[in-house]
């Protein structure tokens, strides 16, 4: 084969076979194909795109590329749920406790952030003492006796992959649906969970801004996780706004926790009662969403959801008091609030330009090198369709560098509108995919 | 300015401004922009295009990124010929001294050749001891004093051109019309005649496969020399067989003296008198391509452009006995016919694949360090619309390895029609261009 010739093909319109796309893939990341056909090659996928064989074989031969995890040692059905991301979701800090709660065994292994806030490992390592790093052996046997641990994903999960996001990273090639696909699913077939459940969000703070464009990935990877054996399904939420009230790291851990006390602001409890549901049912803890619906409420009404997210703790070394007492985890020096500047009702919150802000505060990286401020963000006070009048706090931008702040509410300010009328709702669970 | 940004806007579809095209050619030619990125863009262009302004500022960027040559120092009106290349086009040999004979000064640098034959300068190689590469000095002098100079191209002539054209190789980036004219016309702008005529070649032996896509090559070009302040002119001519009977270094040296001696083949002595009357007329030798072309005609056939060409090769170290007697150029070993396998007319004589023949018998280039066997190639004894009778010789093929004569042989003979009907006739000249 010849690389030229399958840049040339592809660039034609033509459909790869999958003895092409693995020579492809196997060569760069071999490094026998240099960097500059590959991104050729990725640009030519942006502009033709890649049919459902060519995306299940791009999907599969990354998956293969490097370690492919058995879970088989741990008993009962493994799910994975996935988020493509958003700002303000700590949902698998809950959903995780949530499910496990109801007998589903949780491993999961979570990556850290580039961009708005941390990863779901970042946000666990604001609780002191989290080991976020441990041996495979401990993994499967924290499981087994919890039912429930989270760890951060080893370098060895698709490689493949890791390789080729960076270079599409740094070449205008990552805005693609069988690439988006293929990087996501390749990782999820690799992490050895028997179902998956993906939550895919849409709207300004995401990376599908509207709805069709969601559905179409959303479907898109429901198809090749069943290809692949896996019950995958998918639901389509909203980010037109961020997700609860905080953004940040030890400020999404501290929600989490109010949510696992039942106590948590309204759309993230009913969504991570949703994905939790579902979880529950895919892990045949229930013979339906519904039911698994009420077994989630169930379990965060009765603090065992709570229970388990200390038990989490616990094993993995970090201090359970944190969640009786939130201000053991980092604190931010200084606090400044955006206020309402007319009567109104909030008409718009930016997740986009919201995450910009949180991450001008330190709370996400920039670079892929950048230390995250554990204590930084925003907590939202107010929220889509909130009434406020003059004066009256709409959010609190918290951080450790006053400059760093004062920019961030620069963004926030530019990211909130008011209103005379109220807007209409806008619902958060658009759609299930199965 | 970001080039990840740069890329994704022409990705977008948007135009680049001259100073967004200046930032990212000058920083790849500097090696401060990866080729990764490079070649993300330009399969970019590929798709959406460059629009005429943002082709003029490549073009510019490109010729200034090297030497611009003065020719100010050889007088009069300075008219450079560029063909876009195709099969037995050893035009450049038999105009040059025509326009010079008329008294148009020929300063001219030529390329070597990647592909079916050797370059111009690899033809001229053939001739012994003549030497391709001389000072500058020594190139303005003898244009002043012999009216004519045939150098190779030096190595500070658009070196942006020059890296870019090497990725676009491998990258599949090469067929875009934008790429293609910045490509050629940068290196044309760079050598510094005061008038430029291009041969666009159409048809399947020639990068533009038919006439619609040639034209608007062809006038992208004219508009962007015109654009320079160099008055630039383009004849779209026929490449669907090739041109005139020897395809090969030596075999067309010979062939450019039979034309030199008013007895060579008609196709390519009725185009070396289109283009060298366009030429003599551009030069203000002539007051219209008619004269001009009355002037070429006589200059075939009194002599005096073959003495022209006698007085290249001396002025330049070469042994001018060859015009007396070819058989000093290298000689091949081997030679094996194609004989008609039935009778019937020439039907087609495929320019491509007679091409790739050509460089199966190692007189062209594969790769860019092969050595060219300036003796191999092939003479075609009959062409399109000629009469065979069967185990008539239709061509001869010369080469110094049995193995490779073979190989060359095979493709020779799929490139062959033979059909009871006379086709029509295709004109060779199709459109001229201003």
């Amino acid at each position: 084969m010849n690389t030229v010739e399958l840049i040339t093909k592809k660039r034609n319109g033509q459909a790869l076979t999958e003895a092409e796309i693995e020579y492809l893939v196997n060569g760069y990341t071999a490094g026998d194909i240099p960097d500059y056909q590959m991104s050729a090659f990725l640009m030519a996928v942006y502009f033709n795109g890649m049919d459902k064989a060519e995306t299940v074989a791009l999907t599969q031969i990354m998956r293969d590329s490097g370690d492919v995890v058995d879970l088989s040692a741990i008993d009962g059905i493994k799910v994975d749920k996935h988020s493509t991301g958003g700002v303000g979701d700590k949902t698998t800090l809950i959903v995780g406790p949530i499910a496990a709660a109801c007998g589903v065994p949780i491993a999961k292994m979570s990556g850290r952030g580039l961009g708005f806030t941390g990863g779901t490992i970042d946000k666990l390592e604001a609780i002191p003492g989290y080991k976020t790093s441990i041996t495979e052996q401990e993994f499967m046997d924290q499981v087994n006796s919890r039912g429930i641990s989270v760890i951060g994903q080893t370098g060895h999960i698709a490689p493949a992959d890791k390789k080729i996001y960076a270079l599409r990273d740094v070449t205008g090639t990552v805005e693609n649906l069988s690439l988006i696909t293929s990087s996501i699913m390749s990782k999820k077939l690799a992490a050895g969970s028997d179902a998956i459940l993906l939550d895919v969000k849409c709207g300004s703070g995401a990376f599908m801004k509207n709805q069709e464009d969601a559905e179409e990935l959303a479907s898109l990877m429901v198809e090749i996780g069943n290809a692949d054996g896996k019950k995958t399904m998918a639901m389509i939420t909203d980010m037109e706004q961020p997700l609860g009230n905080a953004i940040g790291n030890a400020l999404e851990v501290e929600e989490a926790i109010d949510v696992l006390k039942n106590r948590g602001p309204e759309d993230i409890t009913q969504l991570c009662i949703a994905l939790g549901g579902m979880m529950i049912y895919m892990g045949e803890k229930a013979s339906s969403p519904e039911e698994g619906m009420q077994k989630a409420r169930t379990v965060l009404e009765d603090g065992s959801a709570l229970t388990k997210f200390r038990d989490l703790i616990e094993g993995q070394g970090g201090d359970p008091a944190i969640i009786d007492d939130p201000s053991l985890m980092p604190q931010a020096e200084f606090c400044m609030e955006l206020k309402a500047w007319e009567d109104g009702y909030i008409e718009a919150i930016d997740a986009m330009r919201i995450g910009l802000a949180s991450q001008h505060t330190g709370a996400g990286r920039e670079r892929k090198d950048d230390v995250i401020d554990m204590s930084a963000g925003i907590i939202l006070c107010k929220k889509r369709r909130d009434h406020v009048i003059s004066g009256e706090t709409i959010c609190k931008i918290y951080g450790n560098d006053i400059k760093k702040v004062e920019k961030a509410l620069e963004e926030v300010t530019n990211s909130v509108r008011i209103s005379v009328k109220k807007p209409d709702d806008i619902s958060l669970i658009k759609k299930i995919i199965d």
